[in-house]
């Protein structure tokens, strides 16, 4: 019973092609001689086809992407002091629109530190937790607008938009995910004592839904102070529930403690199946050393393997992690430090050198 | 010609008592001999005082607190666990109400490693920026609401209020201050390709004001990316011009990456002096260890030293300074970890030792 899945693969801008041709690379071997195969449509989208044909994401690119199994992404977003690209044209109207018009509403984002990984704190601690970020909901529904523009009496709103509905569904897959876990520990993220409407539906959505998993120990956090216990003692988190701009935020932060945004992958979800989920890197397209071979691909490589265990395929996802471990502790051994967007350094393989390792 | 200066203080919960009588210790010390003096009046706000009598800032407390020429504040908040006070009532109604009630547009917040201090980062290098966070706008206004609240169909929204008025002045107040530092650098930290609107009235203000200010070299980040640099390589910042919630979230960071919590002060700022200016550690008020003289009030003390800057004592805020930083080369030395909010410690002085060294 072999079994055929169906690829959409968007490479994206500047580093996105390096990196998702080494994660198709490891795709290939790990699935080499088994029963499963990946037949992989390429979409040729962001920046340079919005600059040569003024299309960001068509109606037909989006039916076409649907009918996949899943979609791995690599970058998007070209020239940040592009005039033509200004405010965030290409990543509104490619990522957040397939976000959203996929209703990814999980945006699952593991951070851990391995072992021999640099990072920037001196005693990072045992590091392992996963952010549950909505993906559909909050400060990115793009219901904002200007009145009196470019006058003295301008005023600019933007709305963060909240529901019950969204709020809950996102709840109750952390709580699943926090039940999986051995730590059984869930912390929800917020600025309950300012954004009080929002902040309220959030508490007590996760008040009612702990009522069922008496298991799970549920604990809460200002958005503030959750970027100083992420500095300061990491390893206390397991699993965090938090809104889309907090989320967007706190996982850079939690890329940055576990060593670089190089390695930070991500899933966007769509756990009822009736959408094709996507996966991605954390890190942006960094056209400043796009074609270089200098971008470290595992962050897209980490990412195939929450696409492996996405479609049932935990062996899989699990022999691609460890692989990634190993290869992480070669480079300490070895004193190197590697490729990667945040990090270029001296004797550092190429982007196809580390996809190969 | 002697100088009375009428200073409003106002202890507030928790540990904050505890600060403020060491920060008045040493203001008086500093102005001792001099032909400067404060003439002091306590009001006892804060959680305390609404579970007793049901009010957190009166009409009369309000016009009595504006008649002075200086605000001290300590922390407020009761215990988080109690139901009477969600929602962040008291730090809406009394902490924001001032901020708000006194046009405090300006919320300024310095980090800087001591030389000695504990930072979590193994290199933080030579840090020393301002954050110069907007106090009057974003989502802090208050502007949101829900409907079908404690439904299934509940939706709740939280509106970001920025205006051109709101956003100039203290875009300009950056910029002034930019020009008197030695880096001459301004970091707008916003996340422009989200929220559309009020990012562009953001950048587009920036982008004016830097036309007047020419030897100033100004750059962009987006907020989920300057977490990473914050962490990575926080030396690169000097001032950081950024909205209300950012603000919030990065000075939090920004405390913890300079060695905790317990070293951040901060001043709330009406620059056109139409009100007093309000000066408070960034810490909370830590019930948990309140009244045991374990907290740390050198965020407090170094909160005076802006506070003389502000009313104009540009000496006596260097001598507190410099003593701020004796006293941590000091427990350097000592080989030992202080007191503080978020680093009690075996071999730690008292809250009243600190205050009197
Ligand atoms: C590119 C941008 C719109 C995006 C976001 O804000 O979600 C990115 O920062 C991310 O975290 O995936
Ligand atoms: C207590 C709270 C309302 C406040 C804020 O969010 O501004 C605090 O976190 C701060 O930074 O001063």
């Amino acid at each position: 019973m072999s079994r055929t899945i169906r690829l959409a693969s968007i490479p994206g801008d500047g580093i996105g092609p390096e990196v998702v041709a080494e994660a198709l690379k490891v795709l290939r071997a790990v699935t080499d001689g088994s029963d499963v195969a990946f037949d992989v449509t390429e979409f040729s989208l962001g920046a340079a086809r919005f600059t040569a044909t003024g299309d960001i994401l068509t109606e037909s690119d989006l039916e076409a992407i649907s009918s996949h199994d899943a979609i791995l992404l690599g970058a998007v977003g070209g020239d940040p002091r592009d005039p033509a690209l200004k405010g965030g044209i290409i990543e509104r109207g490619l990522l957040l629109k397939l976000r959203f018009a996929l209703d990814h509403y999980v945006n699952l984002r593991p951070t851990k530190v391995y072992p021999g990984v640099a990072s920037p704190l001196s005693d990072p601690g045992a590091v392992d937790f996963v952010v549950v970020r909505e993906g559909t909901e909050g400060p990115y529904v793009g219901n904002g607008g200007s009145l009196r523009t470019g006058t003295p009496h301008e005023i600019a709103n933007e709305v963060s938009v909240n529901t019950a509905f969204g709020v809950e569904r996102v709840v109750r897959y952390a709580f699943e995910l926090a039940q999986k876990r051995p730590a059984h520990r869930l912390t929800l993220v917020h600025k309950t004592n300012v954004l009080v409407f929002a902040g309220s539906l959030w508490q007590r959505t996760v008040d009612a839904v702990a009522a069922e998993y008496p298991e799970v120990a549920v604990d809460y956090q200002h958005v503030d102070a959750a970027t100083i216990h992420l500095v300061a003692d990491p390893a206390r988190f397991d699993v965090i529930v938090t809104d889309n701009l907090f989320g967007d935020i706190l996982t850079d932060l939690a890329g940055a403690i576990s060593g670089g945004i190089g390695l930070a992958a991500s899933g966007n979800i769509n756990p009822d199946g009736a959408f094709p989920s996507m996966f991605e890197p954390v890190h942006g397209s960094a056209p400043d050393i796009a074609g270089q071979q200098k971008a470290d691909p595992t962050a897209a490589i980490l990412s195939t393997a929450l696409l492996l265990d996405h479609l049932g395929l935990p062996d899989e996802a699990a022999r691609v992690t460890r692989a990634v471990e190993v290869d992480i502790e070669g480079r300490a051994s070895a004193g190197s430090s590697d490729a990667g967007a945040a990090n270029p350094a001296g004797r550092a393989r190429t982007t196809t050198e580390i996809g190969d390792a």
